[in-house]
């Protein structure tokens, strides 16, 4: 049974639809989906040498939040299309998780991919990132509270009575400037990769596997950590100019990431256990602004030095800072600093995973960059990210950003293999 | 006199604004610009280790062209403002001219750079490539044909009777549908390096510079080879999932280069002699049409097979494409193909020089991919590019395209060490 090519009951991790409509994986379905899928799949491999640049979509907790940032990143929100069912949505996030986790070894979306098909028929696999590594492609996929949502009394999904209780749209925070085209929508994708061209792959042939069933809302490209080379500090620089990272959490730093990032089973919802919610936040740099700020000040607004990224209160980048040191007037760090407002110390203790992205989109019709930082930040609970970010809504720096995009997930564990991301919402 | 921090006699390749305005260089610029440049202000690069991703901003042809592609780029199209004089656009391309060149080295635009300078100034340089290498950064500058116009009878900057006799806007083409906001500019700025950060730093800082003299009109980001590690071949892919760039001229091959790239001292004008024609056309894929065009056809639009991205006709990538060869039904490739349309045998044997890359600018409010190729092409003399873009302008593929954006621009060859580009223009 599970050799014959074109069976049409559902496999878990690979929908009837997948199977009949875009023909992902038909044949080679038996033995790409299920317990031998990694050894069975790896055979077709397009560069043997690249392994070490894959990651595994399934796991425990999901890809691309502990995963060393890569260099790009593709961000898309997504919105079911009205009139979709619970089992369209199921079969949705089947065929996501197929495509997902082969593309993240590297292989094409389906083993006939780009040119193994009928040549009358649309391949498989739009074919741009055919003979590319994996290029540490991780896609990290979420669940936004419009999913869980009831539209004029009726359930959309069936999902309601599961939504996590803190999930919600974020509020109104001050400096907010929303534009619809860059907020919201039910699901998200995650697509980072150390090519671009194998980030924008992803998104691209996973917005076509949802076709008739969600369509892209917004996406946003983003580039990240930059050259590795440097001498001094691998930390990357924001478009201010400034160190942008320093006191991120490490991932081999699992007692902080239990306690700040990993939903417990304690927190609830149980489907939810392991996973984590993911905050983007669009900020617009006022960049010609910034420019023609006197050294002293950009570095009062950050709290930090431009150079080193050492905080004003002394020592290197990786010092503590100290909010209670003496500088030549007042405090050496400024309380309404970013770094300030932003610090553990000041929020109860609270700190994000944080995986920023600049983001250059052309220029405006002044002629000024369109430019600034994609925030993505893991939090175990919204209202850590929201206890933060009204801190940081007052601090001076605001005065050079406006958020123009925001949204917020709930990011469930990783699927067991041959399962598929959310398995346990709908079981 | 030289050793004067803040000489006002102007300086080839510095401007009296460039020393008293920004302050780019000031204090330094006695040994900065000159003849013992490279070495004197090697000193204070970043990272030593990295100087082997320089290239030059003086010498003979200008940078950029020849260069191995970049995985990045950062185009940028600007218009000199109303009321400057041909001073301001001498003093502005002075300047440009010393900021590219340190940027190229991997130094900042000015000798205080980003935390060099006062406090109580704004810095010099805007930080967000310090401490990263120059990552094979190049700077390429051209004219564009307003810069020689008369606007009302008046000669805009003295320069009419210089302009190269061929150089004019681009006549219409079939399946153009140009936005105004991405043709045109008196003036372009190809900045293009392995590191998006470092390429996007360039033109930010050239157009910071610019204040007041010229403003950015439209600017494009690009991403271009991608991964290097393919086993099979190094030519990148477009968006289409084809194979694009296989027949490029290579950089070595000097004697194409001077028959289909460079202009010649006989061309004329004698200033743009060692220098080229730079065509940029931003062309929009109708991506997720193409994705449901069966293989058969895709390749057939193209001539090539997807996979390998051998012409039709046979062979391997690198095969030449024959024409007559017989396939299943008529013609091995289509006369009509995109392969056949643009070919030099199809064409009078022109040929151009190449340096397309792939540009994601997020999606349309139809929720479609706003993505394609950012077409930059060398030619010796503009009629080429004109004769080949008629040829393909009616060819199979131009269906699933449209040219939004346009531009054609001169590009004089590489100043000598102390000068500045164009200097030849205004002697």
């Amino acid at each position: 049974m599970s050799e014959e090519p074109a069976s049409e009951t559902p496999r878990a991790g690979l929908s009837r639809r997948g199977l009949l409509g875009l023909a992902l994986g038909a044949g080679a379905a038996g033995v790409a989906v299920g317990a031998g899928a990694a050894s069975a799949i790896a055979l077709t491999r397009p560069d043997a040498a690249s392994v070490a640049d894959t990651h595994q979509f399934y796991g425990a907790h999901p890809a691309g939040i502990t995963t060393d940032v890569q260099d790009h990143l593709h961000f898309a929100a997504f919105d079911v299309m009205e009139g979709a069912s619970r089992q369209d949505l199921v079969e949705l996030l089947q065929d996501w998780s197929y495509a997902a986790a082969r593309m993240m070894l590297g292989l094409e979306v389906s083993a006939t991919g780009a040119v193994g098909g009928s040549p009358e028929a649309p391949p498989d696999d739009t074919g741009e990132a055919l003979g590319l590594p994996a290029s540490n492609l991780t896609i990290t996929i979420g669940f936004g509270p419009t999913l869980f949502s009831t539209a004029e009394g009726v359930d959309r999904f069936g999902l309601a009575s599961q939504a996590p209780g803190s999930l919600a749209a974020l509020p109104p925070f001050l400096g907010d400037d929303l534009d619809p085209g860059h907020t919201g929508g039910d699901l998200c994708i995650q697509a980072c990769a150390d090519d671009p061209q194998v980030a924008v792959h992803a998104v691209r042939n996973l917005s076509r596997i949802a076709f008739g069933r969600a369509r892209l809302r917004w996406s946003q490209l983003g580039y990240g950590r930059t050259s590795r080379t440097s001498a001094t500090s691998k930390t990357p620089r924001n478009l201010f100019g400034f160190k942008d990272g320093t006191a991120n959490i490490l991932a081999d730093d699992t007692a902080a990431l239990d306690e700040h990032v990993w939903v417990s089973a304690d927190d609830g919802p149980t489907w939810l256990a392991g996973g984590s919610y993911l905050v983007a936040r669009k900020i617009a740099m006022k960049i010609e602004t910034w420019d023609r700020v006197r050294l002293a000040e950009q570095e009062r607004v950050t709290g930090r030095a431009k150079g080193t990224g050492a905080p004003l209160s002394g020592g290197d980048e990786f010092a503590a800072p100290d909010f209670a040191a003496s500088g030549a007037a007042g405090l050496a760090i400024d309380p309404r600093s970013h770094v300030s407002r932003a610090h553990p110390a000041n929020n109860g203790g609270i700190r994000m995973l944080r995986r920023g992205y600049n983001y250059v989109d052309g220029n405006t019709a002044l002629g000024r960059l369109d430019a600034g930082l994609f925030f993505l930040g893991y939090v175990r609970s919204p209202d850590r990210f929201i206890t933060v970010q009204r801190s940081v809504a007052t601090d001076l720096m605001m005065e050079y950003v406006t958020t123009v995009g925001s949204g917020i997930w709930a990011v469930p564990p990783a699927p067991s293999e041959g399962s598929f991301v959310g398995a346990g919402l709908f079981s």
